[in-house]
């Protein structure tokens, strides 16, 4: 595996900022490399089942990581032997049994019901708004609130033999944690997106790519994790406040005119080009590049 | 065929089902399975053109079918041997000969042409506004108008050898009823579209294909009206509401940002999910769950 | 080349439109086609880098093509053994020794800089508002700004052998001239390109393709160079009213909602379809029409 | 009355124009002055209550009044001795014991009932879309629905003595039909407005004043209804073209970015200003200049 | 003062509810009338200026208000002599001396800085986006922030002799905590407050009645905030669902078009008005009326 | 006159700055005071009739303001006896003689007139796009481009007499060089509005004051002149990055969501407030008020 490669004076620093890393209940975090987070669903024994537990880390954690500054790039993966197969489904069932089943007036019902919506998508919203990039590497069964946490993640690798279904349709839903609020604005096959939104069909790995929703396949669990690690590592290696400007540009553009994407790109370089960094980067590769022509 | 399957008691409803339907003059309504309509373009002699007829079918067909119970999914095809050549000619030179040619002044001709134009754009919108899944199934010709109309369906399924062209160009006039407006948020290659849309040039499935306009392909006319029949018989087995919410949340997904989408699915579900149906499906599923884990 | 098919009184026309066109210091424009400008980028010897002639040249060139009559379609491209390497780096050097390194308030510094970035952007806005459709031929290297100049084009061909990088982020830099604000809306694989955004790796052709950037291939320099001016030659035949039209009505759906869009639409066509051309068209079409259906 | 002044010829055609208007069951149409349509509402005994016909009245007939040629503004009154005072209760009862009643699960009840809204709000969005200014002439109680029709007109007279409310917080409803939806953007003093519709109580015309809801106010229900047809016919005899533009493009102003009212107003007025009628002003105006300045 | 006119048992009541809520270091919360919660800034020695403490109470306070269910209209005021004077002067020199003068490079100052706004208005947010209606009573000093407190508040009454400052120009800074984020949506009188926001200069009741940022006045703070509560005490005697509907309407429709109002008010009746208590009142009201009909 | 009260120095100062001013055809422009420029329409024998060259100068003139570091406030006034009558009609009147009248195809003349309204738009579009507070002072007439030309400043102060005119409807037009694109962002009264932009009649300052279109009132053009001046002083003497700040924040307000206004501001100040001015600013301040209150 790939921490096999890091030398001693690392891996101590790996193990520093571990250990300074608050501790969560259903989730594991480790720095497998400088500045990288790896964060794992830890749910091993309920196939990683999306529980209030859950939701409530997700959101601490990525709100968390958002501001802690050892931390660059982040990998999003699960423990055990699979992905998550989506929300837990006795956490779904105290609808029918807890504090909203006790109001009588349909309305004042659905009032409530409302707050409650909106607190379970704060959690996948703090992932969608953390402002370091995110690599999803998934395998095994990828199904329901699996693909709304997908669709909250940068960039997307899988293993293989992967099964995803977004099967929310089987269950009497519509999509309400990103699936349906995020994923149309980067896939890339809506005719076929449709087809599977509206079936709850399995699909493979092929499909996934079709979609847009992975953009590189490997043959393990633990080749895709290594895969994402690595390229984490080497995004954690360029200028944070590059890295972290593309992003938050990039989130920005899904969502206004291209006028406005100027307007806001204007704004942000106007004090981010003031930056001693980019400075000497430009510097130096006038220098190189001038030494570089000068040999031609 | 497909419809061979069904065993008498079905095809009793069915056939009391569609006897319910009302007949228009240009399409052919029928039930070829239980809740799925199955809507044809019906001027087979002059290759389907559309006319004012035919524009003002597909609107009234179109707001009936979205309120009316017994449908659930809708599949669109043409009769005869080609989908649609596009809009009828003989309608288009109207403009030249009928009631805005009397009109004098540019400014008030413009003014009444502007409503004209609204007119025949509200035909395509009651499809598109259409809230129950549209599955398109093209052959033969799909030339001007037809891109249009694919524009407006959920998902498209095509025969291997259908033609394509966005013609408008040749005919001097920039496309206005779908394909400039709709299609541009669900193509995948935009560098391709443009070049299909100023040149009006022919293409076929590879690149229909490569566009992102058609998800399968089939053989022959059948094979592609029967997969498209078969799989709307598959979405007319969901939960309407929650087909019927992914695809009203999907269609708002289009138009709005991450923020928007969230909060509108927040407030579509504090009401769907209020159903009776999700709490049976629910604790049915967390049941099977158990047994099956306690298998395990 | 293609060139070789025109006849002597092309040929005439095509030198009497280029001696009206106006001369640049970095930028070379040419006929080579009836109606088709041939615009290079002209600073062979320093891989065409950018420099601040070559961003004022382009804004004022842009400009003068849009209302330019006699110009129906461009051709953007490259003089040299290169596309180009991007922003000339001594250019950006003067951020730290010119005017704003004077000031010393860090947000006067701030203000002023973000009138200078206005500035840089607003001469890659104007090749993204010109309306005449915009074909960039590319190959070599195509680096940095150069993917902003991309994202400005309609259709983009490239060489097989070109090398792509959106180094920006080596440069300490989130970029701010095209790449972040409109290519989001017309890449394929978001995945993908975030990964290629984050790492400022270099890509070739194939990941090029599978992100949408590039939608033809051709074997040498000659070939996508010829290939784009027979494409421009095609497009500039058509009804310029309709081509530019057509590309007013999709430059404004990539920012605006299908509502917006059709409304724009049935205001743009209000007057458009006053045109004599048109009513031209559709008689000889159905003219033809009949003659075809009477033989068949 | 002012309709005394009219001479013969006029009131001949204004008698030819009324003979011609559809008739309604619940409105009552005139023409007191060549192209000014009066529409009152007509059930008086039930002080104007709007039921399931005047929904669908006021809905057909202002899509009629839209593109009919001899009407260039409109004036709404009541008839009888109050405006209205809102949707009939009878109506609204309907709810409780119709369709919707029967439907068991909450969800699709919801689902029906939304459809059933967007039916009701359809009939003022006709009155909001009609590109003819309408001036309200309102007297007597004005009460719940009633402000929500208010918020669909151009511009509004007031009697002295008027009592308004925004009563549909007392009916445990939350206003769905323009009350919330188009007058917060057009209201002056949001503090009070706000006081309004949270305690639903009644207000008069000085409040309605401050509130920027009436713009005049005149002593009786003649007077308020004369000097509003009086203002009508001045606004008739006005180019159309130039009236309805100016309202087409405020109403596209309310919902718009400023760029955007800009990039509309340019399409627009690029077929506008080829007006002969314009032409002729300009000159005639110029000539009038010319001739002014010489006396000077 | 209006508390004496409670019967006991309210008092009672009052006093349980009010020994429930949470208590903060610099806020003071009593419900003055059943439902109605009494919000005071109680920092009086400091003139109530706003640190970090009460920025973080407030963020708790109104989150926790949001979702109370026996909270249903807020007053907003001060404890002591004014109202508020703005932001701690102490608090915002720590910018100088605190975390973020030890980061080197400004680029990364300014990414710190970012977040470290967004937390600040995250407060203020937290109060804009409570959805019970929030009536603020003002007096004394009401300066900087406190005009930002204000821009959150939907009804706002003021004592004769208060003193009004948008001071931010004064201290360097474009106010960025509501003033010039939410007043805009709701002033009068533009050109007046553009005038106020770059003199930084102070006004009073006369100016701030004609900017629409006050809409009533009263003699004595006692007065001020006795009507604010009999206010509040009336709003909380509505139906919840009806006066919290309306607030999420209302607030929707500030950010939103014609169009989008309607279709949310759409969705947000169909499962509001399955209420029962609407079909009450409905019936109810349908009886009274026939019954005062009957006499007439 | 206000200009006596300078000192020497000052005198000296303002007349090397005024010298340094780019000179127009048809503006005047000096610094009555240090920083701040007074601009006016320079064709007093026209009554300032506003003709091609006066657009161009205001573009070119704001333009340059709007980057020149002296000037920090602007007034905009006449000279001679009235503010400007509008648009020149001669100018307008080459639309029915000049290059347009020669295109023969009705849709190529539209596509040509959009180019060049474009074009009279963007002079317009400078003045509101400047950076730097503007402050109309209006006297004598202000009528049809006059309105537009107030639409584009922050501040308007009128003399009591002048007379103004939305007169574009008596000239068969829709405004569309700002009256009916920004005005409806920031005026009070809409009933009244569009009245008079229905009627194109004359009217009052009591009704400019009642639109929310005058904000303070004087008795001779010295007076409102002089007025104007002092206030740009005092603004002057402000932060010039805290006013420009705000005004860029308060012209970005216009046209966004609250959400969106929050993330600008947030972006906006992560920069402005590292300036160390602010921080001298607030250390000042809490020096003072530390003192202040000790002495209480």
């Amino acid at each position: 595996m790939l921490r096999t490669n890091l030398n001693r004076t690392l891996i101590r620093s790996i193990q520093r900022f571990t250990s300074s890393l608050p501790s969560y209940q259903t989730l594991k975090l480790t720095y497998p490399q400088p500045h990288v987070v790896l964060v794992e669903l830890n749910r091993p024994t309920k196939l990683n089942a999306i529980n209030k537990h859950l939701f409530d880390d997700l959101k601490t954690c990525f709100e968390h990581l958002n501001t802690e500054r050892t931390c660059r790039a982040i990998v999003l993966t699960g423990a055990g032997r699979t992905f998550t197969t989506g929300i837990d489904l006795k956490y779904l069932s105290t609808f029918a049994t807890g504090d909203v089943a006790q109001i009588d007036d349909i309305a004042r019902k659905a009032l409530h019901l409302r707050r409650f919506i909106h607190e379970t998508q704060a959690s996948f919203r703090a992932i969608d708004k953390c402002e370091k990039p995110i690599i999803a590497a998934v395998y095994g069964h990828c199904l329901g609130a699996a693909i709304d946490l997908l669709s909250c993640c940068d960039i997307r690798y899988s293993s293989r033999e992967t099964i995803f279904s977004i099967k929310e349709v089987d269950m009497g839903i519509a999509a309400d944690i990103s699936t349906l609020q995020i994923l149309p604005k980067m896939i890339t096959n809506h005719s076929l997106f449709r087809e599977l939104v509206y079936t709850a069909r399995a699909f493979k790995i092929d499909e996934a790519q079709q979609l847009g929703l992975i953009s590189q396949v490997f043959d393990t669990r633990e080749a895709v994790i290594d895969a994402a690690i690595c390229l984490a590592s080497t995004i954690a290696s360029k200028s944070p406040v590059a890295v972290q400007g593309s992003k938050i540009n990039l989130n920005y553009a899904r969502d206004h005119t291209i006028e406005e994407n100027f307007n806001f790109a204007c704004t942000w370089n106007s004090s981010m080009l003031l930056s001693e960094d980019i400075v000497k980067n430009v510097l130096a590769s006038t220098e190189k590049n001038s030494r570089d022509s000068s040999n031609k």
